[in-house]
């Protein structure tokens, strides 16, 4: 596996895969790799005849209060598990290489970016879209995939690729679980050991309310208070917004017609941790 | 020449010329072409085997109160033009084809996209980067030629260009003048006989700034006021700006000591038309 950390390297390396003819399948991350980004990887492969990653921890997706600096960086085991994964390339630039002064363009994805996550992250989605943009034009892969986990990061970017036409096709791949459902993320470690025997409640409210739209309930209220049952049960962390939406605008819905989001984002007491898991009932991005 | 309204059957020529191993050099035009657009196209098939140009009037890039509806579209005269410079194939998307319900995504440049015409047209740079960098995307050429004339647009594209990665070269050609020294514009055909024989003082206000500046001047106040001298004596239009700015950050400089654009807007009393021009003492985009 080559990794590579300057632009123009990148470039001629992704010029020579396809000089052979050969596709491309990318999965950008920011690192700490685990199940889910390895599964990612997969599906990646599945696709395209070469796999190349990425590993930024990208600074203009993070508020000035969030956890850029304490985000985990964990790289050479990182390098490893991308090896595992048959990973060609490992992009990993610094912030100085992405972002050079003076840096001014940015890509937003108007309504999709400021509704969920980004009422508490406002310019969440505008850096999200900007770096993914950015690394799609450096890459210039045929696939890029991304988790469900992250279900409004890749609703935001499937609006961004299509409105802009960018020359890639999007891969939504399923959320991966621990054992016990809760959802893998890279700020799992943040977890004291108390949150952690609490936070697999946030999947068990997701699955409630699965159960009942599976027995025919279509109420976006009951839908979502089977869910609020649960999370009212959790001693170690709260609900930032739990919302049933319409999948391509996000915005609210009332009743479940066609395919809707089920999302979630919780706040842990203690180490203060924002995690966000989601279901989508009958339907896929 | 090939007339391509949709933007599969762009990229299917794209990527047949491509496959040739031949570069594509392209013009973006918003049609109502005159010696200026095909200036450019020369310039596009210098540097490039095969000349691409679109036109297409972008909506998002005028204001609630411009001239969208009577912008001028001559398309059977500009058809038989680009065919004269041969152009292999037009680009005339419609307006449903490049924007379909629900558009949401927007390319900003801050602080250059509200400078100079930013401040009053303020959404006009966020559309016109949006639409090339769609544009770019759609035609994948090797090189993109604007003009010096719209000086504001070709750096806040060159930003845009840079700061995304996009991988295009972009190239700024001279602007073109009719005998009087008016600067070529679509806009032209909307003045009044009164209009027409007082705008050339436009250029002639830019060329007394030039003269002074070659003569060693290099205080922007006394250059500025050399071409507020020749504006104070116009009877049929008002500048709406006249500033010198820094070429990179378009903030407005004290003295000339590198790089720097004298531009100006203006508008006619009896047609309210909007007129602009530049010169770049001493440099180049």
């Amino acid at each position: 596996m080559k990794i590579i950390r300057t632009i123009p390297g990148m470039r001629e390396f992704s010029a020579g895969i396809r000089g052979q003819g050969r596709t491309i399948g990318f999965v950008p991350t920011m690192g700490a790799l685990h199940e889910g980004h390895l599964s990612l990887m997969r599906v990646a492969r599945e696709h395209a005849d070469e796999l190349v990653a990425s590993i930024f921890v990208n600074p203009t997706q993070f508020g000035p209060a969030e956890d850029l600096a304490k985000y985990p960086r964990p790289f050479d085991r990182d390098c490893r598990l991308a090896e595992s994964e048959g990973c060609a390339a490992l992009f990993h630039p610094d912030a100085a290489e992405m972002y050079p002064a003076p840096y001014r363009t940015y890509v937003t994805v108007e309504e999709l970016g400021g509704r969920l996550c980004g009422i508490s992250r406002p310019d969440h989605f505008r850096g999200v879209a900007t770096v993914v943009l950015k690394l799609l034009n450096i890459v210039a892969p045929d696939f890029a995939v991304f988790g469900q986990k992250d279900a409004q990061q890749a609703i935001v970017l499937k609006r961004m690729i299509s409105d802009l036409n960018v020359p890639v096709r999007l891969i939504v791949a399923p959320t991966v679980r621990e054992s016990d459902g809760l959802a893998m993320s890279s700020r799992n470690v943040y977890l004291t050991a108390h949150e952690r025997s609490d936070v697999p409640r946030i999947y068990e409210g997701l699955r409630a309310a699965q159960r009942l739209f599976e027995s025919g309930e279509r109420s976006a209220e009951r839908l979502l208070n089977a869910a609020r049952d649960t999370y009212n049960k959790a001693s170690a962390f709260k609900s930032e917004y739990i919302e049933l939406v319409d999948i391509a605008s996000l915005s609210p819905v009332k009743t479940v017609s066609g395919p809707a989001l089920l999302a979630v984002a919780c706040r842990t007491v203690e180490s203060n941790t924002r995690l966000i898991d989601n279901i989508i009932p009958g339907g896929e991005i």
